[in-house]
């Protein structure tokens, strides 16, 4: 960590000091990292490096002159950088930088889902020895916080069960499977075609990254060290069109589970794991999962079931992740107590004026003219009303019926409402209730 | 932070320093605190106090001898606890007792929403003054881990929105209303009477609760300091059954809707907050949340959609937010590195003989005795069909039929498949799903 220059000279105590941060790769993820980074304010986070193949043809003119940009690991390992940030994907050179990055003194941050599930342990266990830190958030659902779920927010239940759907690719091909009624080669080149699946989408399919971010998650939530190979895995290749129709007979619809269970009581020495597509009940969470979002329920034994869900890949939410795990090693290298990296305090005016649609519900003694009366109230205050139903078969003298009014401010709607709850035919106050 | 006797003379450098935890309050939250941190294994954390009224009264016997039940916060205050929890409810003595606690020089965990939302800048303000922690991930939403969600796994996005639904018990009552059709007033005595509301139920039902709840999230995740009495809060009294008649023509459901957004581009200076009934379309997540539990969805510029779910309330679920928010204290005492509170790692055998029921699909070329072959073998491997479907209007030479088995384990689901799948009807091998 280096004093910022001003800092250094200024009475300003409360500075903390900046956190450099070397990114190796510059793809989808790494310059969406590049971009939060920069527009953040008051992060005292500061890229350094940009290291990326060919590099020339990367440069961009968003990022500020001081970021040195280079092919070469060892400019950043010799480098004041503080925290390198793996996001090139594949084993290697990954695993060796990333080694050498820890040996350097150097915390590490990765996307990298294959090497953490196959050599996380033994990552961490050398950044510990070296007194770093190796976080990996971003190797599991993107943008979804379910590795710091797990490691903190849950870290005092005592988690026996853990599945979701961890791989969007596979969520949106069976998605339109069932919404299409085409047959999984149709769905799969379609899924090509918008860039939901890859060229090669053996991975996907055949469940091999589910099954890496299953040993990840098994890990840091159920603290069993599991080796990838030993997830059974199994395509949704063979899923067909007539399968959701025989599942909607089942009330249930198919979708890639990613499943891991200890039953501590009955198989004390095993874990149940698999990554497969699987009838789940279309009341479940997992069944409402959309297109390629990413869902994750961890059961423990004291707080029952947690969900997380959000998007699980893409340039911006896995940034979130990789950048929030930035965060948390400058914050934990600063001891906890700082405030680095936590934007400042805003006290904004408070207001409930929200912009909606509304549903306005009239309790009356019917009479003719009503609807009259309302809407000139309505229409002087510049409100427009968008439907009036009224069901079938009520008293005369206690009428309920609705009048929906079209997207307008909430204070509008007050005011409308001070004249109408005085007129005499209202048996109660209007219920006035937001559509959101 | 006191060393263990043994490790003082022993050789074994790995072992962490004792944490000495006080819990202040024994009821239904405290005591599941209590039992968390005793059941757990390999924690470091030791439960030193137990403070209550009428201590006596309280006292279990399943707790250790060492525990030492007080009625007096001054044995607490002058004690070698590390950390004091507070999980009394109500403003006073509360926030007196957390004040002298941080002025101890102890960190502090509170479940206490009321207070959090208060006082909660100048609580953490005195613990950073005292180098001491405050945290409060019970105080919103008990068992969900959605502060340390915002603060730490969403840190690296800019929020500008969280929706959500706080309050169980409303939104237990709002769904008995739609479910039964029965009017308010039926459905919060049946509440009562459940222990789903209590006897006074003004804090639930006219939104203070979820209010305090929204102040503190709005805070943590939209770095916007909001006075609790500044935002607006509605009663869900006036809602009757016909409204759940109406906003079901519309396509939605009405629920107690807690809402925060920053509109930083048409707005800058204004939050939009409010708790207060809605009408949420069917199809969104908080319309799904089903009795009592809670949902919060927090929306970044980056990230998009994050939503957070489980168990609102409840003493279980709660402890685990109190306990998790114990580790962290006793994690960042430690310096972050090391292993404190993580249960050591298993290696477990890993299996897929998941015991479900199970989903065949066959594709056969049509001919008699097809059924009785296949449930022969099932048979002889001691499975049991549930049910055989068939779909009308296929072609007999590509002819697709589901049979559904009764619950077994998929070993011996394979075991049948392994013969089944060598019969010559068959066009394709027979598809196989769990069920789950």
């Amino acid at each position: 960590m280096t004093t910022p220059p001003d800092a250094a000279t200024s009475a300003n105590q409360g500075a903390a000091p900046v956190c450099n941060v070397a990114l190796l790769g510059f793809g989808t993820v790494g310059s969406s990292v590049a971009k939060i980074l920069c527009e953040r304010s008051n992060t005292h986070l500061s890229l350094s490096h940009v290291l990326n193949r060919n590099v020339a043809r990367k440069k961009v003119d968003w990022l500020p002159s001081s970021v040195q940009w280079t092919e070469n690991i060892d400019d950043v390992l010799s480098s004041n950088a503080d925290i390198v940030v793996e996001v090139m994907g594949g084993l290697q050179p990954a695993e060796d930088w990333i080694r050498r990055a820890l040996q350097s003194g150097k915390s590490v941050v990765t996307a990298n889902k294959q090497l953490i599930a196959r050599c996380g342990p033994e990552l961490t266990s050398l950044a510990r020895q070296r007194k770093q830190q190796i976080e990996f958030g971003a190797s599991v659902a993107g943008g979804v916080p379910v590795i710091s779920g797990l490691h903190q927010g849950l870290a005092g239940d005592e988690l026996f069960k853990i599945c979701g759907i961890l791989n969007g690719t596979c969520n949106y091909i069976l998605s339109q499977i069932e919404l299409n009624n085409v047959p999984f080669a149709t769905a799969l080149r379609e899924a090509q075609k918008l860039g939901f699946a890859e060229a090669d989408p053996t991975e996907d399919i055949e469940g091999l990254d589910a099954r890496a971010k299953l040993a990840i998650l098994a890990r840091v939530g159920l603290h069993c060290n599991v080796r990838v190979e030993d997830i059974l895995a199994r395509s949704i290749a063979a899923i067909d069109a007539v399968d959701f129709e025989y599942a909607n007979q089942l009330g249930c619809t198919i979708r890639q589970i990613s499943w891991a269970e200890l039953k501590p009581e009955s198989k004390p020495d095993l874990l149940l794991a698999a990554v497969q597509p699987a009838l789940v009940e279309l009341s479940s969470p997992l069944a409402r999962v959309e297109g390629s979002k990413n869902l994750v329920v961890a059961t423990g034994t004291y707080g029952g079931e947690t969900v997380f869900g959000g998007h699980g890949a893409g340039g911006h939410p896995t940034a979130v992740a990789v950048v929030s795990d930035i965060l948390a090693i400058a914050r934990s290298k600063q001891a906890a107590i700082t405030d680095l990296g936590q934007p400042s305090e805003k006290t904004p005016t408070v207001t409930a004026d929200f912009t909606t649609r509304h549903y306005l519900r009239f309790l009356v003694k019917d009479r003719p003219g009503i609807i009259a009366s309302l809407a000139t109230i309505l229409s002087d205050c510049g409100i427009n009303i968008d439907a009036v139903v009224q069901k079938p078969g009520c008293p005369k003298s206690h009428l309920p019926f609705l009048i929906t009014l079209e997207e307008c401010p909430a204070a509008l709607v007050d005011q409308a409402l001070r004249q109408i709850n005085a007129l005499d035919f209202l048996v109660q106050p209007c219920l006035h209730l937001p559509i959101l």
